[in-house]
């Protein structure tokens, strides 16, 4: 463990929509209990003013930085969080939360539905990255804080932090939106369509009813694999992998694995069924798809309201949401007459960038916040 | 039909390589008898020289042009064959034969084996691109024709173009190299990787052996669905499809299709399955896969020997074969004091636009066609 990291953390629920309050979801249905699954690094000073909301990506969790106890994995951004760090938790009280539909903690389709003992599974609502933060919002309630300093995300993170800027414009002192779209493109839509299909062929999926029996793990997989492609840039896959194989004495005229970057792609195909719901991939697949800031209006509308700082990123060779998507949102927060930094990182590592490239990302970050907190009478974190 | 149609065509067979004189395969495997279904349009004349073989792509046919009696639908390339087309059937002689490995007539996995009386399946030897060369280097020399004028082929039929002219630098006039690689990259070979594994994830796979039993439908539907994005550029995606959906009235609320684009491709992933076989993709992918023209010298050296003048064609949008690698293909030729021909046409098909865009490739092909002709010493076609 290096001096800059947070330490052991432990994963905190809170619990909220209790029958009869439950959540009216975007889709219209009610949804309750919600159970969320949160993490916070730092501390939250006096005024409650310091406080950082990470929103995670597709199959990320609450568990951001720092150690699980008896785990040598540290969270998935503790490159960016800690002390000293981009997200410098000596300042600001950073939190994570698991977001609503997922499986890592927070209620999802395989938490047992109260009403018939048994998991959710395809009778939990379809939510949106709107209902994500609204169940967020709860959170940041329940903690006492009136307005978040910064909410930051990567890729469906990224969309959570839009959706935060549009929804709660008065609770958001700024927004960093990396590597993400301001509403999923037909290219976007498509991976997400074919890796479900992938799912829904599997025998074992039964049509979301396989909990405690086998789960869809040949779909599952194949699913983890095409997203794994769209994670990395051409070039960054032929640098790791090129042509190689895995035996060089065998000469693959058969169809077992031949190609290291085949190797790969099913090494982490398999060892995704092992820490992910197939369930709660076509939920958190679909609201990407769903997602749509502009929806029938202009985008340059749909940021009307909005009172945020903006820090946009992107990578050059993303492909998966390019540089020319997070260009359009800069356009019309501009057109806002918004305080927008927009910041392109020449990368070679494709859409992961937002996960590997630290250092001028940090910088980047550091910078935003510092300057934020700053212009918000926040200094040192207080 | 229009009035530039070859007209009614009839596929013919030829059948070589009977035991005891089997073909030995680049995998060392012998393999006999092999059938070869080929179409020709046009009259080969009295010199025999000017003949223009076209290469096939992954799933293709021998059935490029013209209409097969009773049948509304032209061969796949029927824009570019014919009477004043790209290849002008009044002057040359065009032959499109099915290459080995697959199931559109030529011997493949689909393929009664004699020896057992029934289908080869997964007992099929892996096949090559040169094996798929050599098999159509023994139809030429079956039509009595010494030189060919040109091998012509997009995709895995540039693969194939590119090694006719390093096996057989004395029966090739000249080349035509349409959007393809020299060898395939860690992605090409990913995305392969992707969608073999979905078809071997259906159950109904059985190891190869379903002849005759349930397809694996579903597996080679996702394994087409993949394949037709990496097809498409994002651009042509976004203008046919965006966000459309498919019934208004619905608001997408669950797991069904709801989107355009995955109408789209669940269409094409499910009428792929009626025409094509699942262990034959395997085979023609697999061949893509191992196909590397440099393999462990340079790709300078492996174009010494070659005679043939080029014309190499690449999309500005074709982002699965991008025209950085076609770039490498001329650098090398060049480099070899060859007559290339080097087009990059600016598209937005992506890499479908080998397919689609008829105009600007038909001008590059029409004119360097009839120039290698005229250089060759035949004027319209004698």
């Amino acid at each position: 463990m290096d001096e800059r990291s947070v330490g052991i953390v432990e994963t905190q629920y809170f619990t909220c929509c209790e029958p009869p309050h439950e959540l009216t979801l975007k889709c219209k249905e009610k949804l309750g209990p919600i159970t969320v699954a949160y993490e916070t690094y730092g501390v939250l000073n006096k005024e409650k003013s310091n406080a950082i909301l990470i929103l995670h990506a597709l199959t990320g969790d609450a568990h951001a930085a720092g150690y699980h106890k008896g785990s040598e994995t540290p969270g998935w951004w503790d490159s960016m969080i800690g002390p000293g760090k981009a997200f410098d938790t000596n300042k600001y009280f950073v939190i994570c939360s698991n977001v609503l539909g997922s499986c890592k903690g927070t209620t999802g389709p395989v938490t047992i539905n109260l009403n018939t003992g048994k998991p959710y599974g395809l009778s939990f609502p379809v939510v949106t990255i709107r209902d994500m933060v609204v169940v967020q919002k709860l959170l940041i309630d329940h903690l006492g804080i009136k307005k978040l300093l910064c909410a930051a995300g990567g890729s469906m993170g990224g969309m959570q932090a839009l959706k935060w800027s549009v929804l709660y414009p008065d609770a958001l002192e700024s927004a960093i939106v990396i590597a993400t779209n301001y509403r999923h493109s037909a290219q976007q839509i498509a991976f997400h369509e074919v890796a479900r299909n992938a799912i829904m062929a599997d025998p074992d999926w039964q049509n979301g009813d396989y909990y405690g029996k086998s789960v869809p793990a040949r779909g599952l997989a194949v699913a983890r694999m095409i997203g794994h492609i769209t994670y990395m840039s051409d070039h960054s896959m032929e640098e790791k992998f090129g042509r190689k194989v895995i035996d060089t004495e065998r000469l693959g005229y058969d169809f077992s694995t031949h190609f290291e970057v085949a190797n790969y792609l099913k090494y982490r195909g398999d060892s995704f069924v092992q820490r992910f719901d197939a369930n709660s991939w076509l939920y958190m697949s679909k609201a990407c798809d769903h997602f749509d800031l502009a929806s029938d209006r202009k985008l340059i509308d749909a940021f009307a309201g909005v009172k945020s700082k903006f820090l946009v990123v992107s990578f050059t060779s993303d492909w998966l949401y390019p540089p020319t998507q997070t260009k359009q949102i800069v356009k019309a927060l501009k057109a806002n007459s918004l305080d927008v930094t927009d910041i392109g990182i020449n990368s070679k590592y494709g859409h992961d960038a937002f996960l590997v490239e630290v250092d001028n990302q940090s910088k980047a970050i550091l910078h935003f916040v510092d300057r934020v907190a700053k212009e918000a009478g926040i200094v040192n974190g207080k």
